[in-house]
């Protein structure tokens, strides 16, 4: 029978899932080298990182899947758990350390690799076992006094949490230093190379393929989670990403005002109803490097007087942002730029009232766009950087939410992300405020009350004299109607549509 | 053109997936208050169970999706993080602790719920929140000494990883027992009620469902991770389950003789090839309770002699094994009968040579089948109780992988999996050692160098008198290659196929 056996259609019009060049992460380890020289006067010292462990699940064996810690990640590349790294700055040369694995380990787990498969797969100078760090850091040091080692700690200013620096049995053998390298590892990781933009691109690729093909299955009566269950689908069989940046956010109705929705307590579960709008955030991530993407749009396919004015409100903010981008520019007047553009638009919607000048004051933006306009996005989706510690965090409505307020310089990627929500908890006070109810048409902001949220977000690459969006996904409403309705994505014939 | 959107089908023939009955829970409840008034004398004792958190990824403000620690989510079927709970065991009474949520989590994450909320949720007597533990537990107890807590705190006999008991900040002002409830309340998650086994039915009929998809869909040329990808989507799609009960093994050709394939370092990444077999083993989870099934079959849809030679080795012991699974028969005794199936299929097939009782005392059936027979599951993938802290592990190959060695009682839930894998590293050993090598065929055993291996997983309910399998997937391989030239399944007429 096998031979009536018919071949599956591929569903996907993206070539295969890319090899990954290795030299992506030996230029990274080649970058950190250069800024830690230009930043030290004395030579040979090595450098330590350490990468991740599987963990199980509470007390149980449940092995969660590994995901490589993001530092390690960006220097080596190594997709196992259990190693350690280190580079040597007076010479260049770059060391791995492998777990020992027990034998029986063939039996469960797999091949147990040669320390020069590593060698050769990983582009380093030289792999050794975890039980040998000590001495071989030693060894390769060679002069008489103890080796400083540079271990990586520092706070991320996303979570507020602080890298947890390596740990070595002996450590009194050695001079440590844990200031230097967390700030300049975090500052090479900022500016992306173009290896790593390929990769990024490769995960916008799949994202907005998969984010077409969630767009065109979406209909009233089906539950949020198959939205995500569609596209989780499409990234990893179409496009071998296994990950994703960050839990999906399947939002439709009332729920695309949670700003970060589809965690384990509001996990995806609402039926979609005609008239309602998705808001759909989901990003693949691939060796690593992520993608982070919204789109929003009616679950019937057909936008509403009411959807477009507060579509548009979003997509003109989103597009004059992308526009406006180039180095030199600040990301806190690129949020106030989005602010503002989302205010007038209301204003003219006839859904806010008065002078844009004076809501800017008042803060009235963050009423409906209590977050950042954007993050830069690499190895993490909130990728690190986006405060040095002498920048100071705004500590106004909407500003304080912001993610980084650097000025933005080529080699960035960014995400774009302006969005308007109807806020219960938000909305309630601001309209209550003496100060701020002047803003708001009360009656027509009760039309919107179980509105939701629109966001639109693209991941956004700063070049050399202005701005490239990685994102390709239907914007304009009459793409995503005709993408909905099941037109090919790119359309074809613009003309016939518009 | 809203209009014009056709409704998408549904490849599932299942019912949406069920409302699950928080009585479950409640019931759960009720039996360790039994089972705890059975084992102590005195009264009016509190206990304190505990849930996990959420987690973030090393030091950045990525979360892991949540999933409820085990125990907890026996007792209580609390899906948010953050959850304390408490049974007063003197009357029965349960309260559960809420997190007591900051003001802005309605913008960022969600509704912030009322206590009565989870009150009614998950019907527990009462709900306070985790700041007032100390002074709820104090006040409910009334009497004047200190109120004596039961702490979960044992040996998890899978992961040798001991439970992380409660911590409260005031401890001092309570008496602690680290030692009565872990093992009572093992012995509870042992036997399962009705209400657990039709989820745990749920479970398999999504996931025996999704094997079917699979089997469908494989294909020479396909990675190995495409299979798994149809499996996820699957489930979730259809079945509304969000996560398996663990990562996906997805192995073929020579990677089906590693036995816990899958994990970071062997993503399953191999491309498919005409006449290789496929090891299967993925199970999906529905409200905490999971499903565990292994399929094996040709990629290419039909067995060659040798595929079914040692397909019906393990297909014989599993038959073998169900038929003689009733209350009071010794899971040690039902490894060695699936042990001794498969030797002597493999002597029939002229793989091995000799006395089958002689293979029995030089433990040959661990060459083939190194791993044990099956494991309880439950709210765990391996769930716990497989060993009493009074019985002692085997020490022989083979046998000490057992992860029980119990008698079959009534409501238990097991695993039965017997395997036949080509391992190099315990084969290669076992024919060089002059106790053993003379009984395999070396000749005979080349041909199967690079074959991989075999297993066949159900899910078993031992009932009354006997033994009921929840798993529903073609097992035989005429139902195989039928499925997998296109037959519906069940099959609709097996006379015209057989
Ligand atoms: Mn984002
Ligand atoms: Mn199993």
């Amino acid at each position: 029978m096998a031979e009536e056996r018919e071949a599956i259609s591929m569903a996907s019009s993206l070539p295969p899932p890319p090899q990954v060049p290795m030299e992506l992460h030996a230029e990274n380890r080649s970058k950190l080298i250069r800024s830690l020289r230009e930043h030290l006067t004395s030579s040979s010292r090595p450098l330590k990182g350490f990468g991740g462990e599987e963990k199980t699940r509470y007390c149980t064996d449940h092995v969660e899947l590994f995901r490589q810690e993001s530092y390690f990640a960006y220097l080596f590349g190594v997709k196992e758990p259990g190693f350690y790294g280190a580079i040597d700055i007076s010479n260049g040369k770059s060391i791995l350390f492998a777990p020992r694995l027990p034998a029986d380990y063939a039996v469960w787990l797999g091949e147990i690799k040669q320390l020069s498969y590593f060698k050769e797969m990983y582009m380093v100078n030289m792999v050794c076992y975890t039980d040998e760090i000590v001495e071989v850091l030693r060894t390769h040091h060679g002069g008489s006094e103890k080796p400083l080692l540079f271990l990586l700690y520092g706070l991320n200013t996303d979570s507020n949490n602080f890298s947890k620096p390596a740990e070595l049995k002996e450590m009194e053998k050695f001079e440590t230093d844990l200031s230097t390298l967390h700030p300049i590892l975090t500052e090479c990781r900022i500016i992306k190379s173009d290896l790593e933009l390929s990769l990024i691109q490769y995960a916008n690729d799949i994202s907005s393929e998969a984010h077409v093909e969630v767009m065109r299955k979406t209909r009233a009566g089906m539950k949020e989670y198959q939205l995500e269950s569609i596209f989780l689908h499409h990234i990893y069989m179409y496009g071998g990403c296994r990950h994703c940046s960050y839990t999906c956010i399947c939002a439709t109705g009332e729920n695309s005002s949670i700003l970060h929705y589809g965690h384990a307590a509001a996990p995806n579960d609402r039926t979609l109803k005609d008239g309602d709008m998705a808001l759909l955030d989901m990003g693949a991530e691939y060796n690593f490097y992520g993608s982070d993407i919204t789109c929003s749009f009616p679950v019937n396919g057909k936008f509403t007087s009411d959807q477009r004015l507060i579509y548009y409100a979003v997509l003109k903010a989103h597009d004059a942002v992308i526009s406006a981008m180039k180095p030199g520019v600040s990301w806190l007047d690129m949020h106030k730029l989005a602010e503002r553009t989302i205010l007038e638009s209301l204003k003219i919607g006839g859904i806010i009232i008065g002078d844009v000048d004076d809501m800017m004051v008042e803060r009235i933006g963050a009423v409906f766009m209590p977050h950042g306009l954007g993050h830069f996005l690499g190895i993490d989706t909130h990728d690190p950087g986006g405060y040095t510690k002498e920048m100071e965090r705004p500590k106004e409505p909407g500003l304080r939410s912001l993610r980084t307020i650097r000025e933005l310089q080529e080699g960035m990627v960014i995400t774009v992300e302006p969005g308007c929500y109807f806020i219960d908890a938000l909305l309630v006070p601001a309209m209550e405020n003496p100060n701020t109810s002047k803003f708001f048409c009360h009656k027509e902001i009760a039309r919107f009350k179980s509105f939701g949220g629109v966001r639109i977000e693209s991941d956004v690459h700063v070049t050399s004299n202005g701005a490239e969006n990685l994102t390709k996904c239907p914007r304009e409403t009459w793409e995503i109607e005709a993408v909905m309705a099941g037109a090919s994505w790119p359309l074809l014939d613009k003309s016939s549509i518009h």
